[in-house]
């Protein structure tokens, strides 16, 4: 079971045992809520299979799609979840999913048993980081068509299983606009 | 002057005189460029004094502000810096500064060697991550005046020393709607 949350890592019995016992398996259905904006955020999950997303409500109610999570990704409002405060989204499981999910304090007693986790974590961090400096960049310089693509590139086998408007929310467009960029796309 | 860069951290003298030989201090003139666009990123920034942004320049020549750093901030190109390789971004000094560099290739060997400052830059990344979940809620649900105001609060005493046209690229709008929100603001 670690190989499959942390496959890059090779552990002794003992610390295989110790991380095993902080890590809880959840199977989730389509629709189920993990965390509500304002509930207060105690863990980031880890998906085998399935899809999750997190979303931000607008003051007008609309959603506005931050991240989806396939298979080997992990999420949380990582705000909330650094500090344990409310969180700002709402994390939706949009396709049936199996995760697991660790919490800040065992992630703290982790890092500090099992060093190599830190590494581990230090450098999904990095990644991540890196990940949203370049869709920053992505949103502030390119146009909705080639945002569209980059999503495709990322997420290549989402589009099947999510709704239109989780991407037209997650790329900041309408559905409307959705539509017609696919259209362009598919006469060319 | 560790004590500048990594105020959190106690070290041994033994330590702190490891770490302080991969530190490389650098003042730093107005306009200098650390790096450009295509240069292979070996390094990251801390700013004691100054500012500095990193930009990416777009296929019709314009400037998309991803970044300012001003005292006590990181700053690099962190796709390129991460993997050793070619930046997108520009790094430009934008007001007299004082920075220290450290290169990847140290900070591999100060993770292996003094623990705490691998927990350090977890925790640096931890953050940096979350301030950029919250710009890209940001970005994609508010209007331009309300990312106008969130920036100043992030950055309280940057607007005396740059232009009006990073800030505007900054946000991702015209110096015209710049002005205009301005002056909504200077009305209330």
């Amino acid at each position: 079971m670690l190989l499959e949350v942390f496959r890059e890592i090779s552990f002794s019995t003992e610390e295989s045992n110790f991380v095993a016992e902080k890590l809880e398996k959840k199977k989730l259905k389509k629709g189920d809520i993990l965390f509500r904006t304002y509930d207060v955020v105690y863990n980031q999950y880890y998906v085998c299979e399935g899809c999750l997303r997190t979303y931000f409500l607008d003051n007008s109610g609309k959603e506005h799609t931050l991240q989806f999570a396939i298979k080997d990704w992990w999420i949380s409002d990582y705000t909330a979840f650094f500090t344990t405060t409310e969180a700002i989204m709402t994390i939706e499981c949009i396709q049936d999913a199996v995760v697991y999910k660790i919490s800040r304090k065992n992630m703290e007693v982790l890092y500090d048993q099992v060093p190599q986790l830190e590494t581990f974590f230090r450098k999904k961090m990095e990644k991540g980081f890196a990940a949203f400096q370049k869709r920053i960049i992505s949103n502030l310089s390119q146009s909705a068509k080639e945002r569209y693509t980059s999503f495709i590139r990322t997420y290549p086998n989402i589009e099947k299983s999510v709704k239109n408007y989780h991407i037209a929310s997650y790329l900041g467009i309408t559905t409307e606009s959705l539509s017609r960029i696919r259209k362009e796309i598919a006469q060319k």
